[in-house]
């Protein structure tokens, strides 16, 4: 599966994946208005209005990017009307070419963690049926309770052709509190990394990295270049990029010299850029345009940085 | 919210809580026939079997404990109609007494966190409604994200009068693996624990207790007997009896002195209890009167160490 993934950032030159996670104040108000005059101002009319919004913002930048990464979460707040409104949304963007990767930071242990599995990147057996529940490509992992927590997955990486990244390193700013603590002179996180890197060889691809790869935050660079020489089979998933803080040149440590590696993670940046400043003047009836035009800068500042890094 | 609790376990003298982890190969022949020939073998003909299964499960025990808790992957795994089937199965428990500890071991950052908690145990506003999208009692959190995953969670316990247990030493084979780990000469877990107990002063229910507790397998008894002094105000939500090995004895140290401090769970000991060899009699139109004397005989059990732990 990383192989797809590889070849779609090749064709789109974009390491850049979108995250569609909808917030019912990103949406313009003439999208919830319809959505709440069809199902009034219920959890099936929030789902409908990130469904609409989702899809302006699919069609404006599918043609620009490899994969979107929706947060379950974000659905899940509205019910089952929000996950059948994510469900809808990964069907839309398969639709689109658009690889998906599900932000859904699942772990649990042995059958638990099969089921999750088996819900977001397999299948399940309901009599002589083969059903696929959610139908990712890639699916974001918790590694809190060990291999136990995470074998599942790759059992179902290597019988489906799909993809995972670990949590290693997070984002925020509290990540520190467990993932820094030193152990055995290094931190925690570089213990996770060393065990991704291993349960990785369990799932190389064809092309030579692995299925399984690993989430490192933008805002912690100097973390990134460490994890890239312990993970080098292991694409590197990069949350944290604009809203969060992370700017281009804090991106050149995941990358390989090669530009291969890693695959940046923008939210609220490119969805909700039709809110902010630079992008005002698409106004909202504009805003999957503004989508479109974030997306482009975020590629050219990606770009850039990754060609003085090269220097 | 822990005081509730409290109060259900002194009224059914009973310090347990049935794992509602349905699985179709654990329901008998004649709920999955009748469910897949009004739905098909589909995720709805698989969601229908579940939720009438718990029905009968349900209806069997609710007089005999405080509280069940659904693995909400073994929803998830049957997609959206599977994730109705969770929100019907917690609807069916509130309306029987039960109070719901949803297992989702969900956590993330900031405001997904957020998402994620008010989805479980919140609200959500969509225009001028407040909407509760699945309304669990309590739910189960993962600490690998530090204080920004787990504070959304705390201040909708706080707003909302809820609980959460987060995961500190889980029950399986591996979860050593990071848990264990000696951090400034302890493990993990302890240092996961100390986090916990400082969470849970700031959520102080008026019984005495925190609306924070925690997870700790009873597959390890003597950790749990050096959290149980680390967690002087927090419960401990204990799975592993059972099925994954742990025993009346093993349950012991997570008791305080009076009985309290701790509630076990087991799933699959009772809700397969009619397919096992000491429940065989019941036969398969018998398996909630099975898994009812089932957690006679669990309840039993535990009393019995517990008074004998006492001597």
């Amino acid at each position: 599966m990383i192989g797809r993934l590889i070849d779609a950032i090749k064709k789109t030159q974009a390491p850049i994946v979108v995250g569609l996670d909808p917030q019912l104040k990103f949406i313009p108000g003439n999208i919830t208005e319809k959505a709440f005059r069809e199902n009034g101002e219920t959890l099936e009319g929030a789902a409908q209005a990130i469904y609409e919004f989702n899809c302006g913002i699919v069609d404006a930048i599918a043609d620009l990017v490899p994969a979107v990464k929706p947060q379950i979460a974000m659905y899940e707040q509205y019910g089952v009307p929000g996950l059948a409104a994510f469900a809808k949304t990964v069907d839309y963007c398969h639709s689109k070419g658009l690889l998906v990767i599900g932000d859904v930071k699942r772990g649990d242990i042995g059958s638990t963690s099969g089921a999750y599995a088996a819900a977001h990147l397999g299948t399940v057996r309901v009599g002589k049926s083969e059903l696929a529940p959610f139908g990712e490509d890639f699916a974001t992992v918790n590694p809190y309770l060990g291999t136990d927590g995470v074998k599942p997955f790759i059992d179902i990486c290597k019988s489906h052709d799909r993809g995972i990244f670990v949590l290693v390193k997070t984002s925020n700013p509290s990540s520190g509190e467990f993932q820094d603590r030193l152990i055995d002179g290094r931190p925690l996180y570089e213990h996770v990394g060393e065990m991704v890197h291993s349960w990785g060889l369990d799932a190389m691809d064809a092309c030579g990295w692995s299925d399984v790869g690993a989430v490192v935050g933008a805002t912690y660079p100097e973390m990134g270049k460490v994890l890239r020489g312990l993970l080098p089979k292991c694409f590197i998933l990069v949350p944290g990029y604009g809203a969060q803080g992370g700017s281009g040149k804090d991106l050149v440590p995941f990358f390989d010299s090669d530009g291969l590696g890693a695959i940046v993670n923008s939210s609220r940046g490119i969805i909700a850029a039709w809110q902010g400043s630079a992008y005002a003047s698409y106004g909202e009836e504009g805003y999957a345009d503004a989508a479109r035009a974030a997306v482009l800068a975020m590629k050219e500042d990606i770009a850039q940085s990754l060609e003085e890094g090269r220097k």
